[in-house]
């Protein structure tokens, strides 16, 4: 019997550095990084926010970043990454769940992301009133992050159908 | 006391674009995606599929794609996705388990995931007998997705030995 | 109510392969393989069991393999990945958790980790004093793996705080 169960989920977020002639601001985790070179995107490119509720739409099984904030839904174009996660926390409770956990890895070079973790587990934590842990690797050279093009995020979260 | 735990799995899947000289159909999530460029490989090449049945034996701890239907088993060896999603689920309750759900993350540029999302988690979940849940995203064009060289899919489930 | 629910975590680790005028051995998932092509790296390089700690660090919220084991604590400079999995493990307990499992999938061309699946599951699981499951895929070709530059590893892993 699996009705009380919780259930798992995933997201995966990769965003390239902006360009040298067009520098940009660094948001990550929630934070602005000052001095550190900015993500590329329509949005603020806050690769650890959007794993974070891409992975909370997927344990509840409602779509994703996509369809929930994309071109169809132009008054979500210029949404902070945790205001995005914000909101998909409410989605996600809406639609019957609450949240356990959700657990964000940052993959890449740069930035240091051990050295303001706290900070930002506390950004994340509280845009989606549950349990938001970070943490960070990298790829020994390799690979779109290894190459310093971009930085990806993966995340999993874990959601319970209320009630259950 | 961890007995009445579930456990969590996690599969990884990866497969190129077919050649332009050598066409195949695109199959992905259980579903024909009639116009798409096809995916190559000696199987049906179903991403979605394959994570999803890699998660669900990662989680049971009874191997992998390789292991329960790889060259050992040519009997498999034209199987489709969605078929050997069904009979990974059925190893895996065999072997002792309950499925709590399954969750399915496409990263690529094609096809467009989210234009038949519910038609993809009705195949796939019909296949593992429990909840499947698919959602997509892009790299912003890095990596092998974002060159569009081919399609990864990153699942993870959740399952939970019977009678604990 | 989510007291009671167990945490979810994920964890990502990479290497390259050795250049080939400097080669070493071969360790991953805790076991030597002889003849095979050895990973680069300060550490032993096991991408398996690292993604491994990673996970239980990430589930439990308690910081990274970087944090823990990195430049600042010279004395893991030299420590293996099934020491460091296991004083992972030690940490992640000693924060008042229980761990209910790891899952790893090992991505990469070589070794046919299937070969010695039971024997690694075996090592890791020792160490991590809970069930870790091992399984492997490949990318087709594609990507830093598929191209054969270095292997990766992806894990997942689940824990629940003591008494709740």
């Amino acid at each position: 019997m699996t009705a009380g169960l919780p259930r798992t989920g995933v997201g995966v977020d990769v965003h390239a550095f902006a360009p040298e002639d067009d520098p940009r601001e660094l948001w990550l985790a929630g934070l602005l990084w000052p001095g550190e070179r900015g993500l590329a995107g329509h949005s603020d490119a806050d690769v650890a926010a959007h794993a974070a509720a891409d992975a909370l739409f997927s344990a509840a099984g409602i779509g994703d970043l996509g369809s929930h904030f994309g071109t169809a839904q132009p008054e979500w174009a210029g949404a902070s990454g945790v205001t995005l996660l914000a909101e998909a926390a409410r989605r996600v409770r809406d639609a019957g769940f609450e949240i356990g956990n959700v657990a964000i890895q940052v993959v890449g070079n740069r930035p240091r992301v051990g050295t303001r973790r706290a900070e930002g587990e506390a950004a994340l934590s509280e845009a989606a009133g549950a349990p938001v842990t970070l943490s960070a690797t990298t790829t020994d050279g390799l690979g779109l992050t290894g190459r310093g093009e971009g930085v990806a995020a993966i995340a999993t979260a874990l959601v319970v159908a209320r009630g259950s």
